[in-house]
């Protein structure tokens, strides 16, 4: 991921770690879909697999180099869209990683790389993989975003550490009601929401009592619509009507 | 702020553009400091008067590069001693700028530079600036957050954007009994609690409502004590008992 040229203390391999630190962009994007069992939805993200070392056939994070023509966030939209072929409708700014200790091959000796990482919450219908014919290409796959890595030796780089953070986030973000926006759309049933909240906590939530709370929340407001099905009392749809937070550039 | 050095495309001016971006680490410490009319107290930063091109002459945030080996906040915190003196307890990184649109001088050619800027609130005791002599060294000094650079010619590059950010991040705060906490200490009286509403929002506030309101926050517990000095009704302390946010690094 980082490029090698002739730094002012001379491009010898045991003075590279002297080198001033490159910079990287990344991307988590968050998808809501059915667990492998067909049951409750969890959360899910797309990751890349490495064609070259270091950490070569490993899975990682969608991303690539910042180029000197391309602000940052174009950067993430440029790098995910070439490994996924995804194009969220917007991205946010997470968090710029630069620790010391981040996962490198030992030996390697590579330049010490910053990561700043990009990411979205994206619906269903934003959730379309690059596909190679009939499947997935074969090196992008959707993985579920709390066992990514686990049984295959663990992901590229700190990518894991990174999920890890990206969830504890999305944990911690009191406008839940904004999140469902992000992953449903413009309407959604009660029981979704629920899904969505119990996908990000990571629990089930007793329904009577999620409907109840969720009466306290002014931004989730009832439509006139029904969700469409075959069903004798299809549910009734309700929309979020909150603002919709963007970082600013 | 940017290293020259021979890049892949060679060090040629014309071709600087092309050049890989480097990484800069900049700091905005608030803190709460009575206006110069002796008034309310508002919201203050320490800036560094910038002794070489560009902007030479101007003022700008505490930064510098960051070294191959020190962590993203470490950077943050050896400029931000070197430049002023200051040591805040905590750090947090607050966003990385990588905009294109980066104020550059006309004509410079310089390599293009990405700024991760960190933030802190700090409190009157923590506030102490580098001193030369009698006073404030004189190429740093604190300004007003909401007015630094005006009639100056303006900031340094697009520090005045930054500050501008950050203040926008600080007034969509909801934890404001936290903030309290950080620009105030482990006591404050409900006054003092208001002024740094008052300050971060830049407008007043109505005291009996705010005293009504503030009973509805159950981080902020009355405690047995009360503010020391000649009054005779001193006021009550209050603490501030909720958790302290820190990001991870």
């Amino acid at each position: 991921m980082s490029t090698l040229f002739a730094g002012p203390f001379g491009a010898n391999v045991s003075e590279r770690a002297q080198l001033p630190p490159s910079l990287a962009i990344s991307t988590v994007i968050f998808a809501l879909k059915p667990g492998r069992d067909a049951g409750k939805p969890t959360l899910w993200l797309p990751l890349v697999r490495r064609v070259k070392e270091p950490f070569k056939g490993q899975w990682a994070l969608p991303g690539g180099p910042l180029t000197a023509t391309e602000s940052l966030e174009d950067a993430a939209r440029r790098n995910l869209g070439e490994t996924t072929g995804l194009a969220p409708e917007y991205l946010e700014q997470l968090y710029a990683f630069g620790g010391l200790d981040r996962a490198q091959r030992p030996g390697q000796g590579s330049q010490r790389v910053v990561s700043i990482v990009y990411w979205a919450l994206v619906r269903p219908t934003e959730a379309e993989l690059l596909v190679d014919g009939e499947g997935e290409a074969e090196n992008v796959a959707w993985h579920r975003a709390d066992t990514a890595g686990e049984g295959e030796g663990g992901l590229a780089f700190d990518h894991r550490e990174i999920i890890d953070y990206a969830l504890w986030r999305l944990r911690n973000k009191l406008e839940y009601a904004q999140i469902a926006y992000h992953f449903l759309g413009e309407t959604f049933t009660l029981a979704q929401l629920r899904e969505v909240y119990e996908a990000v906590l990571g629990r089930p939530l007793d329904p009577a009592n999620f409907r109840r709370q969720l009466k306290s929340v002014p931004q989730i407001e009832p439509t006139d619509q029904f969700l469409e099905g075959g069903k004798h009392r299809p549910p009734r749809l309700y929309r979020y009507t909150g603002p919709v937070q963007r970082s600013t550039t």
